[in-house]
């Protein structure tokens, strides 16, 4: 136990996506910045994460895309289906138009192979990084931000941003509130392809849609891998009990889907359940000298694949939020970071609120049976291919919220060399 | 109490729009016909009734439509609207491409109306129209049909029609089912249109969607007359009360609507409650020498309004398969009866089982809630003017199970000279 006080400019709390987006974004302005982590490693958990034009914009912008392009895949299509016939409800083609009209492609990537992307361009960048350290209270209110660890060490930094995930701590500062529980779980699994994998949809995102239930599958590592998630509406949870969703209850949650469905459980590592949690949206991010950022800020169901893509579009933000203001021609400037953060809140929180709030309709939707079963095939049917009108506002350059494709670049800007032409 | 049998070629039991539909196009193929009806007159309950082009074909058909016209009005258009909102949600222009589609007006008329313009040409053909005749009980299985009545009259005839409605008591020589009660229960009224009455949307048939409840409302007799139906869930129903649907809950039933639909309750006469009944479709309406028709072979629910529409086809579909068959050049072939019944039968029972589902769904997706009612939204607010996908099955001119436009006519058709050119 120590009393003697960790300084820098910026204190990340959380090595997740989030966290290390903003040390990285905040870094490339020119600070000094020390990202803590409670794990003992640096590491992700899960399987594949979808990274669609808006994040994958923000990889370019940091001169990572290509990066993400050697390990990833770019899916040719995403094409839903319905779970009960095996009927195809709708389809995007992923490359051609829809690449050009987002400016960027559509990724398909392991978690921690993004996950460690991120973390060598923050060592790269002379971020510290720091395991073991579970922050359990900030002092926010002052010209120096406090953190404060369980083991007792103190971290003194010109702000904190808190990347501490949908289970936040730090939230606590802003908010009152807690995880929603959406009575739905989910079940993970990455597959080797071999030559006695269905051939079949091996090059597109295919999301099967049940009722209470759905299923999504695409390939991994250059389509060495195949990534299979399955959430389904768990009987247990509904019926009160404490330890639902159990790997018991996954054959009868998809009793009624195609083979083609069914067979795809067996690709699903068991070992690890995923209650899917979000939290209500919150308009105010900031205390003092204190941003959330990413989950810690608005954590959203899967529904969208947007929980890591807003993670990056946060820290693009914030970091241009602070260009300028923090980081100036003649230095460092700390009495900025309530401007900067206030900019940055108000810039995103609109946005994220509506993936949060669109991503729980969008889930619903996928999840219906009956007659909204037969609008909502309907509905899929009646769109053609290259039909942008629900997708413009999230994948959209220009919409509110969204960041540039290009930082702000002040003369003082330390690092502005890692910019992609 | 009388033991003479009154001798017919058909006995047609019920006096609604198909049996008088029913009776005339029997008429017109030169049988003797009688048509028996419970009630001491011919009277029609009920207001506004829509007639889309599949039925008005049959009324063109048979030299009707220029009456129907006369009284009727032709809307410029259905419109679907969001009654909680108020947004338009897709529309339908009923002339012009409309009607050159499909062959026929769109054409709404008071049900008195229609059903004195069918009265009418049974009573010019030479139907023999009887009143306060209660059939009880059908022997169908001889060579002459017979049909008893609660004052104890006995009918032969080669064949009898049963026209007696969704509660028909001849159905059970087919089936033993019973109507199945959909918890919805209908107000209708029509109040004259005065210089007070709201300017807009008084020439379009309007459909308010609303959650559990929807309202129509349409002009009548030359635009003097403003209909209104409003359509709930009884919650009394869903309480499981005996006595339910009651004007005391037509208040609550819309209180999330806009302010227009609210005030269009006013227009309703409350002296008489529907509820909302149909059955399921049976595929066999054959007993020997009678078969069912209209209601009494597939009642639906009105969300399609194709009640009277179906049996008007009906009716046509039964002329022409009986033409030629039961109606030859040398006269009447009672023998063939059977034979005639099961083609009206085979051409028919597939196509109305199909509306009869449909309306099920239709009238679902009416009153949807929640993510359905927002894809219920999406899915219509996609739909273009002049979209014909959804509407084609329905009024299409050659669509399986559709009378033909001309009836087929042989030498010795004794009433050919009815039709229009």
């Amino acid at each position: 136990m120590s009393n003697d006080a960790a300084a820098t400019d910026v204190l990340v709390v959380g090595g997740g996506m989030a966290g290390l987006a903003g040390a990285l974004a905040l870094k490339e302005n020119g600070a000094d910045v020390t990202l803590v982590e409670v794990a003992p490693a640096f590491r992700e958990v899960g399987a594949g994460l979808q990274m669609a034009p808006n994040a994958s914009r923000v990889l370019k912008r940091w001169g990572l895309l290509e990066k993400a392009l050697e390990i990833g895949v770019q899916p040719k299509h995403l094409v839903f289906r319905d779970a009960v016939t095996g009927e195809e409800l709708t389809r995007q083609t992923l490359g051609g138009e829809f690449e050009e009209r987002y400016g960027a492609p559509y990724v398909v990537i392991h978690r921690s192979d993004l996950h460690r992307i991120l973390l060598e361009a923050c060592q790269d960048a002379g971020v510290t990084l720091v395991n073991d350290v579970q922050v359990q209270k900030v002092e926010t209110d002052g010209d120096r931000a406090k953190a404060y660890s369980a083991k007792g060490e103190v971290f003194e930094a010109d702000a904190i941003l808190a990347a501490d995930g949908l289970k936040s701590t730090l939230r606590g500062q802003v908010a009152n509130d807690g995880p929603v529980n959406s009575a739905y779980v989910a079940y993970r699994g990455t597959v080797p392809i071999t030559p006695e994998t269905p051939a079949a949809d091996l090059e597109d995102v295919i999301v099967y849609l049940g009722p209470n239930c759905h299923l999504v599958q695409y390939p991994l590592r250059k389509g060495e891998l195949l990534n299979t998630v399955a959430v389904f509406k768990s009987a247990s949870f509904e019926r009160g009990e404490e330890q639902y969703g159990g790997v018991d209850e996954l054959e009868a949650a998809y009793a009624g889907c195609v083979p083609a469905v069914q067979e795809a459980l067996k690709n699903l590592a068991t070992g690890i359940r995923w209650p899917m949690y979000d939290r209500d949206p919150i308009e105010n991010w900031v205390a003092g000298r204190m941003a959330l950022i990413g989950d810690a800020a608005h954590p959203m169901l899967q529904y969208l694949a947007q929980g890591a893509c807003q993670a990056l579009e946060d820290a693009a933000v914030l970091q241009d939020a602070t260009q300028g203001l923090v980081f100036t021609d003649e230095g460092v400037n700390p009495g900025a970071w309530e401007a900067a953060f206030s900019e940055f809140n108000g810039v995103r929180a609109a946005r994220t609120a509506r993936v949060q709030r669109t991503a729980r309709i969008w889930g619903e939707s996928w999840h219906v049976d009956g007659v909204a079963r037969v609008l909502r095939n309907m509905l899929f049917k009646s769109r053609g291919d290259n039909n942008f009108q629900y997708n413009d506002w999230l994948y959209g350059r220009s919409e509110p919220g969204v960041p540039a494709e290009v930082p702000a670049v002040s003369a003082g800007s330390a690092r502005g060399s890692l910019v992609e032409a």
